[in-house]
């Protein structure tokens, strides 16, 4: 793993470790993380469900597991920061870890849909938003605050999100959030709040920190230090994306022909439609095998192969969504303060040599 | 109107025409046509559903209104085509119209839910499409055959796809579809099938050629004389898009402070959140004020002061969505050989003069 900070601890596979299998191993998952871990008992753990509820839940795992049928859903985790490296190389990005392209990973998780925990509390009707609370604190808040985020209703009952305790079969690993976290199909991974405690049916989005201030969108002249709750765009839903996986950033590979291969992943209401790839800068293209996925809510890989030259090449790959819309090319053109979104093209500088 | 042909008939308005109003008058409502506009009797048409269903309907509009509850919905229809011209300034686009930025609008729909009348129909569970048809004869087809298309079921059954008989609290002019069409909300215009005369549900996507060849997004390298079927990216949802509507194309306005104004239009599952524009050719960037949209189906307005300069200006624009996605930069980079789905950054050139 590629560790960007130890504590909290945030970490990245490299590359290569995410283009051979569409299931990201539990290894390999992507670490990202506000504070410390907790460490939570799961014999003792409850979670409970309030807010704008006809009826007010509290629920241990063994409960949860047995009232509600279990569901399991492959799903892609993408970081809003994912890609961030591309950003800091147009202006840096102070205080703000500089993700290559592996902030992100697919897992199948088991769990029970929250649609259904939401059914059985009983939303009532002004319930716009299901915020999620956790105990980790984190010293980045401002002020510091335990984790949290919220997402609409209409998600929040779509079916697809899930409380999920395992991951690729296995429980859930402390860091990846046990003894249950959500998995917001579709959306950043922020809003999948891990060691959840509570959720809460409310009229108004999260208060929290993560919410309101951070993972959201500035505009590039916006300074985040003097952003007020509210300001931006509240990030959602992974906007369309690509990656190089292989060849790795810096090989060496001998000219002739080569594979190629990446990933690329639509967030909620999209999906991938085509993937092409250029090897003269984006003059001329041509398109990439996609990989059948996984799931609807998971990414594709994508391979090719290319007639590498000697000398310096720059590999560029870019998706297609099935509404025509492509990824934007530049990342000077989406340069934003706390460096969220990156999805401009994905380009990979080689030197061929024998 | 600019027309862009008599027959079939195809026409745009003007872009200041847009500007004013979040609802298009009917005179100024863009014209797609793909054949003669047909004349139907509204006494004597009938509407039949068949296919995957439990129980075929035939319903004549007395039986329509009658049957189900009327719904309204404020929505915009944007043409596959609207902005080609800025593709065709890239490369040429032979035997497609040099629509500008006005082949979309906004109307106020009245009609009934495609979903209560296929909750009627009892849709059978392999009913994975719900395809349109309408007598219009377009000898554009190959081989010529009337005008058709298809939505998947899950948008077919959505609420907001209606089956109207007027907008803006008028019946249907004949060129927009009268007695009835469909308003495939979010999506391209293509969908929204005029002349209503039959809805059909089924397993595969319409084979007709409307859905089947045309309306496809081929890679730039394609020749669309020798595409199959199939082929290419079937365009459904409308992409992220924006246009200038005030100053027009070729105005010289004087230097010094001067409204800018247009439009920007998020389709199916995606909203408008940040609209930006430049007046030095994207180096730095104002945000525009966003209109409050008619409707979570309609454009939104926006509108900005800029301090025009002496001599030639280009005024860039482009909008964001709420996922942190940017339209991407160049029309170089969308370029296809239908010059369908042209969502690259607005430009406008003006030259200021006293």
């Amino acid at each position: 793993m590629v560790v960007h900070e130890e504590e909290p601890f945030n970490a990245e596979p490299p590359p290569g470790a995410l283009a051979d299998q569409l299931i990201t191993p539990l290894e390999a998952f992507y670490s990202r993380n506000h504070g410390p871990v907790p460490h939570l008992d799961a014999a003792t753990w409850r979670l409970v469900v309030d807010g704008l509820v006809t009826q007010r839940l509290q629920l241990s795992l063994q409960e949860l597991r047995g009232r509600f049928p279990e569901r399991e859903v492959v799903a892609t985790l993408q970081c809003a920061g994912n890609r961030r490296a591309g950003l800091i190389e147009v202006r840096d990005i102070p205080g703000e870890a500089p993700w290559g392209p592996g902030a992100i990973s697919t897992a199948r998780w088991t769990g029970v849909s929250l649609a259904d925990v939401l059914a059985e509390a009983g939303l009532r009707p002004e319930a716009a938003h299901i915020a999620f609370a956790a105990p980790d604190v984190s010293p980045l808040a401002d002020p510091p605050q335990p984790y949290g985020a919220s997402i609409p209703a209409a998600k929040a009952t779509s079916g697809e999100v899930l409380l999920a305790w395992a991951m690729n079969g296995r429980l859930l690993p402390a860091v990846h959030g046990a003894p249950l976290r959500v998995v917001v199909a579709g959306w950043i991974g922020a809003r999948s709040v891990k060691w959840l405690q509570r959720i809460t049916a409310q009229a108004e989005p999260s208060g929290n920190y993560f919410q309101a201030v951070a993972y959201r969108l500035l505009p590039a002249w916006a300074d985040p230090s003097q952003a007020g709750p509210e300001e931006g765009i509240s990030l959602g839903p992974a906007a369309l994306n690509c990656a190089i996986l292989r060849p790795g950033e810096g090989a060496r590979p001998a000219p002739g022909p080569a594979e190629v291969t990446g990933y690329a992943f639509a967030g909620d209401g999209r999906s991938v439609a085509r993937v092409d790839l250029s090897i003269d800068g984006g003059r001329t293209w041509a398109q990439a095998r996609l990989d059948k996925a996984a799931g609807p809510w998971a990414w594709q890989h994508w391979r090719t192969t290319v007639e590498l030259p000697e000398g310096e090449v720059e590999i560029t790959a870019r998706a297609w969504d099935h509404t025509g819309a492509v990824q934007p090319e530049s990342p000077a053109s989406l340069w934003n303060p706390q460096g969220y979104a990156n999805n401009s093209w994905a380009r990979l500088h080689l030197t061929c040599s024998r």
